[in-house]
Formats: C-alpha cells, sequence, structure tokens
C-alpha cells in the first residue's frame, strides 16, 4: 500500500520515492527532469511554467497517483525556489523536522493532489545563507543515525556547494556554505590549471593528501587563491605528475574547507559528532581531509532525503499518516 | 638613431619597442602576435615553432633590423618558456638586474640577428614559484621609480596572476602568485555568481568595497571559498543589486589577496615601499583595497617593461651600450 510519495526534486534531476505505511521505501524513480532541464513542449516558455512541473511529476508518478487514490505527496529542493513550482518562502533560524513541518507551500494539481513544499532555510544579516533541500537530508541524519539528542552535531553535505550544518538539541542552528565543488570544476575545465592535468587511472590519494597538508600548514595561511597556483608550478618543476594534478588541487581546496571550518565552527578541545552526506568519493575524500585534520573520524548517513521527507510529512500529520511517526529508520 | 630593439613578448600579445642611444622609447608597435596565438602558414604544426616566431619578429621588427644593421634585441616574456622562440633557463633567487643580465639566452635569426632572451625567475621548495617577463617589470620599477636603494619594496602587478614581488637592496628576494584575475574571470563567465550578474553603467566602488570589508572582516576567516557565495545570496535577499555583484566579488577575491599578504609577507608595525604596476583600472581597485587594509598609499609605475629591458641590455653590455647606463627614466 502506497502512504505517501516523497520527491527530493533538484536543480538537476528528480527523484520520486513511493512510501509504505511503515515508512520504508517500496519504489523509487530517477529522471532526468532537474528545475533547470524540465521538458518543454513546443512553443512553451523555458523556466519552468507551473504545467511542465506538472506534466513532469504526472509522467514520474502517474501510475502511483492512480493507484493510491489521495495519497499525499511531499517534495524538497529547487523545486520551491523562485525558478521552481511554487516559492516556498524560508523558513528560519534554528529550526528542527516540526518547525520545518509546520511552514509547508501547497500547490494543487489539475487531478486535485496536493504538493506539499518543504521549506529552504535562511540565515539573514550581513553574510547571507540559503538552502534548499539539504534541511530535509539534515532532518533525515537526525532520525537515521539516532545521534544523541543532547549532542552537537556537525554535518557535512560535500557537493557542487558543500554545506555545513551545525546542529543541537535535534534543530539546525545555523550552516555555511562552501563553493568547493564548483571552483575545482571550474578550475579543471576553464583555467590554466586544467591544461597541464591528464586523467589518471584512479584516483591519487598521495597527491590529494599533499594538496591537504599543503591548505592545513603555515603555506596555506597565504590563502586559496595563492596555493591553486602550486599545482602547476609544482608541474613545472617535476615535482607533481600530469595525473596527479586534479586529485592535488581537489586536496587543496577541500583542506582549505575544513581549514576554515577548524579556525571558525569548532570550539577548540570539544569536537562535534560529525557526519558526512554525499557521494561515496566525495564521502572518502572528505574522511581524508578530517583526518589530516586531526578530526574525529564521520559517520557516514545514506538514503537520508528520503528519512527527512518521511520524518516531515508525518510531523505535518499528512493524510493517514500516524503523528509522531514511530517507524524506525 | 636606433640602438636597442626590445621585445615584451607575452603569452596574448608581443611589444616592440625601438629605443635611441639615450634610453628613450623611439617608437613602439604591439602585435596579437603572443607566443600561443603566432600567425601559422598553412599546414604549419600550431604550437609556435622557430619559424613562427622569426616570421613574427621579421614582421614587426624587420624595417627597424634594416634600417640599423646590427641592432642588438633583448626580449622578455613567455618567449623564454618550453612553449617559446627558445627556452631561457629560470634564474633564482635572490636576483638584481646584473644577475639577470648575465643569464641571458641566445637565439640567432635567419637575417644574422641574435636575440637575447631574458631569463625567468624561479623559487624552488614545496611550494615553487615561476615568473616569465614580471622580472623585467620589476627592474624598470627600481629603475623607474628611483627608490632609495636600502628600502624594503613591496611591488603588486595585479592581473590575471597577480604578482607581489618583495625586494631589497635592489634585488628580488622573494614573490608570491595568486590566481585572482583567473579566479574572478571564470566566476563571472561560468559560475552560478555569473547568472545574476548584470553589466552595471560604470564601476561600483561602494560594492567593490564592501566585498573588500568582508575579506578583510572576522567573517572574512571563512576564507575565499565560502565568502565568494554571499555574492548569489545577498542578491537572493534583496541586498546587493545585480548590477552591483560583479564589483562586489572583485573586492571579496582582490581582499583576499591582501588579506594574506597582508597575514604573511608584512611586518607588523613596518610597511615597505608600495608599488603598483598595472591597468590603470585594477591598480586603482587594489589602492582602494590596499586603503581598507590600513596599508600605505602605492607609487604607481607606468612603462616599467621598457625601463627594464634597457636597463638589463645596458647591464648586458649589449653591442653599442654603455655599462652602466647613465640614461635616466
Amino acid at each position: 500500500m502506497g502512504a505517501l510519495i516523497g520527491l527530493d526534486w533538484g536543480t538537476s534531476s528528480l527523484r520520486a520515492f513511493l512510501f509504505g505505511a511503515d515508512g520504508a521505501v517500496q519504489e523509487q524513480r530517477h529522471k532526468p527532469w532537474g528545475v533547470m532541464r524540465l521538458p518543454l513542449l513546443p512553443g512553451e516558455p523555458a523556466g519552468g511554467s507551473a504545467a511542465a512541473f506538472e506534466r513532469a511529476f504526472e509522467d514520474s508518478c502517474g501510475d502511483w497517483l492512480a493507484a493510491w487514490p489521495g495519497v499525499p505527496v511531499i517534495a524538497c529542493g529547487m523545486v520551491g525556489s523562485a525558478q521552481g513550482w511554487r516559492e516556498a518562502p524560508y523558513a528560519a533560524l534554528p529550526a528542527g523536522a516540526q518547525a520545518l513541518s509546520r511552514q509547508l507551500t501547497h500547490v494543487a494539481t489539475v487531478r486535485g493532489t496536493t504538493v506539499h513544499i518543504v521549506p529552504g532555510m535562511i540565515r539573514r544579516g550581513p553574510l547571507p545563507e540559503v538552502m534548499r533541500g539539504e534541511e530535509t537530508q539534515v532532518i533525515g541524519v537526525l532520525e537515521a543515525c539516532a545521534l544523541p539528542s543532547d549532542d552537537d552535531v556537525l554535518i557535512g553535505l560535500p557537493g557542487t556547494h558543500s554545506k555545513w550544518v551545525r546542529v543541537r538539541e535535534r534543530c539546525l542552528q545555523d550552516f555555511d556554505t562552501f563553493m568547493t565543488g564548483e571552483v575545482f570544476a571550474l578550475l579543471c575545465a576553464h583555467s590554466i590549471l586544467g591544461r597541464t592535468q591528464q586523467a589518471g587511472t584512479a584516483a591519487d590519494d598521495a597527491a590529494f593528501r599533499r594538496g591537504v597538508s599543503l591548505a592545513l600548514s603555515a603555506d596555506g595561511q597565504l590563502g586559496v587563491l595563492a596555493n591553486i597556483f602550486s599545482s602547476r608550478t609544482l608541474g613545472l618543476t617535476g615535482e607533481l605528475a600530469a595525473t596527479a594534478q586534479a586529485d592535488y588541487l581537489s586536496g587543496v581546496l577541500i583542506g582549505h574547507e575544513l581549514a576554515a571550518l577548524r579556525r571558525c565552527r569548532l570550539d577548540a578541545g570539544r569536537s562535534p559528532t560529525l557526519v558526512l552526506v554525499g557521494t561515496e568519493d566525495l564521502c572518502r575524500r572528505y574522511a581524508i581531509a578530517l583526518d589530516a585534520a586531526g578530526l574525529e573520524p564521520p559517520l557516514l548517513a545514506q538514503g537520508v532525503t528520503e528519512c527527512g521527507l518521511w520524518r516531515l510529512a508525518c510531523d505535518a500529520g499528512l493524510p493517514g499518516l500516524s503523528t509522531p511517526a514511530t517507524a524506525n529508520h
């Protein structure tokens, strides 16, 4: 029996989950129809009309909706942005699952289904921060990892834009964004550093560690803008093979991210519980870098978006779901 | 009378100078024939054959060579790189004009002219540094600015790759490279930050200063990779106009460059003489940022490459030039 449809609808793709009454995922689908990549009809304007969102939703989940009439639907991610299906106002910090579940934005489809969109989160002030989708992953981490509720937790979500979220008493307290992944991709694809890089046959962890070490060393004080140039000069002086330069550069950038985190967000002598959420390769890299930075080994969490969607749907009391959910993730 | 031909031959362009016997530039030419952009004959391989360099040189200076037979020729820049006309081995630090002038590399042309190529400079070690062309600009600064010889001098050459060169006793002691200009261009052209930028009608110095201030503030401790994201989030929250975002981002990056320089290369309480060499707009930006960082106003130097080429040619004792030159630049 289908009890909930959950949508993880980001910029570049859409994942749809069908949950059973026990909160377990019974079926899932992955479509390339991100908010910026919706299939369009001839003459339809690009950039996501409501009709295009509705069509992508029907094409992904229409059979579920037909088989389980009245099944509730919850969605997170860029689908709630100004470029999304309906703009979902940001929730303010601090917030946990209950606060988020009280701030869902509704879209009614032609079929009569209501799609509930999870709010993103914002930190206002001189250095504003925003997220859309990661708040649901964090709620999922708290659900999936059974962390002691009084622990300070620091959750890293490495990716194109890495987020680091500080959690206390099961509430998101604050977070920071590092454009590490995007800068790495740009430097490899378009900068002078990419020109001397050659693809290796496997990840070069020694080169990666070397880059991390530079960032954490006294020479790291010269900053990212200077340190990245060494990926070229070490090549020119014969000290870094062309096949090692991309991994070295990745290490320099991730090392600087962790150095900044350690400098600004960690109290000396008091380490929070660290959790990583991301692809296997990225989590492996970040775990190596965390170790080099003298931090505790991180827990690795998987499948957290679906856990978070279930948790938020239950807390919101969507039709047919118990509140609070007792399903154990 | 032509006493010397000087070539400033970089990656993207070639500048040629004809000097009189007094060291004054009598004529100059600017060609788009950089080391990576040489005009090729049909079937000629890309990437700079000796024939292509020779042809570009003849096309630029052939009439000078014919008018002044035997006129000596000196060149600096990427023309001496592995991708250049002839690889000129790097000179080691520290070095001044006399040391550099003793390490010229020679290329003989078909016409029988000898082109003398100025060595680039290298710092070896775990964080190597290289330059080609800037060493000649620095020699030119020392020639053109008449700085007290016992001053510590810090010379900034902002650009795609900003160089900061420390000079003592008229010798280049050490230097650092920041990829500030290239990273700025990449972020504007290819990153998510560029997507919300709009061109303004004029440079927005207030936005630039705001970016510099962030980099120099406590929030700057979070580093470049985090701080640049604020160019987007300040836009999202309505606090930074689309037309101000590029100048703000420029400020964040240049601010981080100067923060690193201040942290690592300046002794507290003892300010070196600061000199800037670069385009008018860049020097203006850096002067604003230096002021925000509490540093002394910089001297601005112009026409330094030609001054440096003349000085090095004289110190090398090229035919017909007096050693040491007494011309006053």
